[in-house]
């Protein structure tokens, strides 16, 4: 089978890809098939790319025509990971709308023309919601953005859905929660800050905290986040039903018990290197996001979240010293 | 002021400039403005358009931008109704995209330059609801589109709604239900029999029913949507908040109620002009939508349903006569 990474340098795309070559095969259908090709498709060349003879990355804009028509050609699956994250989202109307909805749109157009309907496994955010909410996010609970970022992932959401209930894809998408620890520099995500004041104090660099201790969010692994992405793909279709769209499973932590754990993991002065300094706009992005979701449909789909916020910690600096 | 009307040809809104320029003026913050221009843009020509010397009719694309920015100039509010209608969309995917998704947003991109943030009041649908439903859709249900025209019609709130948020435009989006009794030829819409059962047979003409007699509809008059369309421009964006759309309150009628209002208005004869012939593409969409709403934010927000259906059917029968 051909499978397609758009965001492919990313991150997340790179683990994916790694976890992908890693394994041999992907079921699709209850089926395990043969992975034979990976396209990466990236508008951006990451540091070091992950190698292997299976991998092809194409660089290039998701919201050109050509560019994705050329990387999923007779592709099986794809893995659809690109994306203006939240803080450039806001910055940048015109961008997040260019990327996030248009490219999502060409890349479903791309899909329908394909011989046969492929699997699509959709990231998107918790950031879909927003706004006055329940305390716990449930799965019926209306999603009501309140960032640019989350109205244009709830649309990809809503094309998907339309595009699956049209027998065009597969469609299947995953609402992720804050990803730490991100390995790396910080990004332009307004949740950026919630990996920095884990990775840089490690690193012996001093990190700013622009929200309170008192802070909450809904955290995954990168590596849970690539086990989900992988499940979300081997699901049967007809457990999704008409509803292609699922808030994932997490930890609920405030910022607080996550300098506790640096501690832990690292030590006083680790910790001493984290500087609060309140940055409103990030401040209003995050407090919009919900820190607690039910998650019954995504367990009973057997989606699976960490089991703390100190086995996170410590898998990522035990990775970070390899 | 100079409002645009986009599907201003259509029955809407022609129906909504006549009563524009009989009113003379319009509320925007509070303040009666006077009504000095109506554009009505419009892809098609109706057969008899209203003329007054403040009307001024633009034929053009919606999803043309150099049309939308010649109609748009200097507009200090926007009534958007042009669309595809459900059935078209449904059956052209990508002709309901271009006009429902592209236009929408080429509209709000055009309103973002313009010198002060319009009014713009928006037409969705009660087609954003579907698929699983509790028989009561209360102002948290989640909707659930499942035509690509609902799916539309949500994504125009979702944009409508950030836009909102961005300070681009005074968005108000109201999900119209069911409009009976339309003037006029039967339309694409998969609803388009629930006018043309009442219609037709006052008419002396035959006409099919394409659903079953229990099949229940949420209905509103003509004269009734073009108030409520005037009421979301003239309420305070303060009552609106950080929530731009909301579901009208209507009446649930079933066909058979229906058929017998048509019996107590235009008799026997009348009645015996409908055919039940089922048609189960239309059956589908139909039965998808919900019938029933609590309707207690518009109600709240001062939007008013009609008394009853007779009224309705009396209404449409005396307008008919002359």
């Amino acid at each position: 089978m051909k499978v397609v990474v758009t965001g492919g340098s990313g991150f997340l795309g790179q683990r994916l890809i790694r976890a992908l070559v890693g394994r041999g095969t992907l079921a699709r259908d209850g089926e395990p098939e043969r992975v034979e090709q990976i396209t990466a498709l990236d508008v951006a060349r990451a540091p070091a790319e992950f190698q292997d003879p299976r991998v092809k990355y194409m660089h290039g804009d998701l919201t050109e025509r050509a560019v994705v028509a050329a990387a999923m050609d007779a592709a099986d699956s794809i893995f659809h990971l690109a994306a203006v994250v939240s803080g450039a989202a806001e910055a940048d109307y015109d961008l997040g709308l260019r990327v996030n909805l248009d490219g999502t749109r060409a890349l479903l157009d791309v899909c329908r023309r394909l011989p046969r309907p492929p699997t699509l496994v959709f990231a998107s955010s918790v950031a879909v919601f927003g706004g006055d909410m329940p305390e716990v996010i449930e799965d019926f609970t209306t999603p009501t953005p309140q960032s640019s970022y989350g109205v244009q992932k709830l649309i990809g959401e809503l094309l998907l859905g339309d595009c699956s209930r049209r027998g065009y894809v597969d469609g299947r998408a995953i609402r992720l929660p804050t990803i730490v620890v991100r390995p790396g520099k910080p990004n332009a995500a307004a949740s950026s800050f919630a990996s920095g004041i884990i990775r840089e104090p490690l690193a012996g660099v001093e990190s700013i905290c622009p929200v309170d201790a008192t802070t909450r969010l809904w955290v995954m692994s990168p590596q849970r986040a690539v086990e989900n992405l992988i499940h979300a793909h081997e699901t049967s279709s007809g457990a999704w039903g008409s509803q292609r769209a699922v808030s994932l499973p997490g930890l609920t932590v405030s910022v607080r018990e996550m300098l506790d754990t640096l501690r832990a993991v690292g030590g006083d002065a680790a910790v001493r290197r984290v500087r609060f300094e309140r940055d409103e706009r990030i401040t209003r992005l995050v407090l919009g996001w919900p820190a607690r979701f039910s998650a019954a449909r995504a367990l009973a789909l057997g989606f699976e979240g960490d089991r703390d916020i100190e086995s996170i910690v410590r898998a990522y600096a035990e990775e970070h010293a390899r």
